[in-house]
């Protein structure tokens, strides 16, 4: 299929929402865009501004409950993500989900990217997180975990990395992209004093990475790494690396959103199409008031019309 | 002593060279200065613009090897924050020292403060690692240990958030201050999805600190939660909250650096002396080069002239 397909997401949250006013704002040409949703979910939370074609996941009205987590609702999002996978589409857009919602409805998947995993991986394909701002791009090596649980391996993260370079290539045209990786533990270890992970898995990855000819750093200080990136992001410069390699969710996502905030977007890579995000939640908080922030989604939206060449 | 006492560090640092750069710029009386170093490590690095007065601490000129971690500059390290405790000044100013460099001379401290904790701590206090920027503040829960090993308990947090609001009440002036809560785990946890700490810890404290009167949050997501902070930072105006409280070293320091890098001044509270440093490490790879960036020397010789009345 020739086109952006975007999911809703949540129909509790704010997804539906920030979809609707971000494509106002966008005012993309209709037949580029398909929309996996519902409805009464869509008309509930706006009004579109056209006519875009809408493949519609079922959902009872009376369903609709802003800032609710309900096992309805984690069934939606489930169920709007393995249509989008059928569809094949150029790229593909997603709306945030809650993840209790949907392991109330039995699906015991982390996030949408392990959820794109089961349905998009093909052979050995693994679908990598990673977070975008303009030239300031984030990859994470583990996903969403409790932090006590991250576990990793040197094999693990050679092949992350390589994956990593190929897509570079391949999808964002950088020949020999340049990598900045954090150390895992405070200061990166400090000569084992501080953990091991860099002595045991991160600088024997770093040096069989550089054997296959991959440009990346030893394991750097993971406080002080950031500081250049955010510099040259506010200064609109280019940034000495292409792309920062972090080991864990917070510790790629603090310096990125703080940052860049609203235009951080989450882009899965490593699948044969690429997806988009807003770097936000469903935000129960504000969802149904019509005060949602689509600021990310936009930036969602732009940047997988970019990857798709569309 | 009605002194700044400052350290100058790692002899074989950037210590003595920022030191002596810090003090240049900031010309201040020379009577209000006391240096804990030693005269050859100091006409080494470079020319003190006024006739401060110096402790010295032994170190024979012939192990000044800048860039190397050895057990004799380990133990000048050791030796100076000893010196500096004994001396009872205003404040302490403290360069950057190397751990492995202690760890060789037989002090198995992981950081300056363990050290200061050692020597200055009186009946049940405890030494608490806080990062300022102007009006961006930072405490961290827990001090430098790998990742894998943070240890903490809802005793802990309560202990140590009480303590802020002690420092803030009598040290800063701010009486009532607000303070917003890390998450430990990515996303606060989600309920439990994605680690327990928020419910078996973080939250009862929260709840315990709420009943003695403390501002704070529940433990929010903290990919999120220092956006507001950096934008207020950038643009000069006061946050909602007087303190961040993160639960691990990057957590708290990845957004505070990232955004005002040099300027994030390390202070440490809950003794009956307060003490200031850079942000930064010995950064051994330009020691002796007299390249070394004095900013964040200034900003900690600043903020303990500020906190000292002086």
């Amino acid at each position: 299929m020739d086109k952006i397909a975007i999911t809703t997401g949540d129909p509790n949250g704010i997804g539906a929402e920030i979809t609707i006013k971000a494509l106002r704002k966008l005012d993309l040409p209709a037949e580029k865009i398909v929309l996996i949703s519902n409805s009464a979910v869509l008309d509930f939370y706006g009004k579109l501004d056209k006519d875009y074609e809408i493949i519609e996941i079922p959902f009872d009205a009376s369903n609709i409950k802003p800032g609710e987590i309900t096992r309805h609702a984690g069934e939606f999002s489930y169920q709007s993500l393995k249509t989008v996978c059928e569809l094949n589409p150029k790229a593909i857009v997603t709306a945030p989900v809650a993840k209790n919602a949907l392991h109330l409805a039995g699906h015991k998947y982390n996030g949408q990217t392990e959820i794109l995993q089961k349905f998009l991986a093909q052979d050995n394909q693994l679908a990598e997180m990673l977070f975008t701002a303009g030239g300031f791009r984030v990859l994470l090596l583990t996903r969403h975990c409790a932090l006590k649980d991250i576990n990793f391996t040197k094999e693990l993260v050679v092949t992350k990395i390589k994956n990593l370079k190929q897509t570079f290539e391949t999808h964002f045209g950088i020949k020999s992209p340049k990598f900045a990786l954090c150390g895992f533990n405070p200061h990166a270890g400090e000569d084992g004093i501080l953990g091991r992970e860099e002595i045991d898995i991160l600088i024997p990855a770093v040096h069989e990475l550089r054997q296959s000819g991959i440009d990346i750093t030893n394991p750097l200080p993971a406080d002080t790494l950031f500081v250049k990136a955010a510099k040259n992001y506010f200064a609109g410069e280019k940034d000495e690396f292409d792309c920062y390699i972090a080991n864990y969710h917070d510790q790629g996502l603090i310096p990125i959103k703080t940052v860049a905030a609203d235009k951080t977007v989450n882009t899965t890579i490593g699948l044969n199409i690429i997806r988009t995000s807003p770097g936000h939640g469903t935000a129960f908080d504000i969802a149904g008031k019509n005060i949602a922030n689509e600021e990310g989604m936009i930036s969602a939206i732009k940047a997988a019309m970019n990857f798709a060449g569309i």
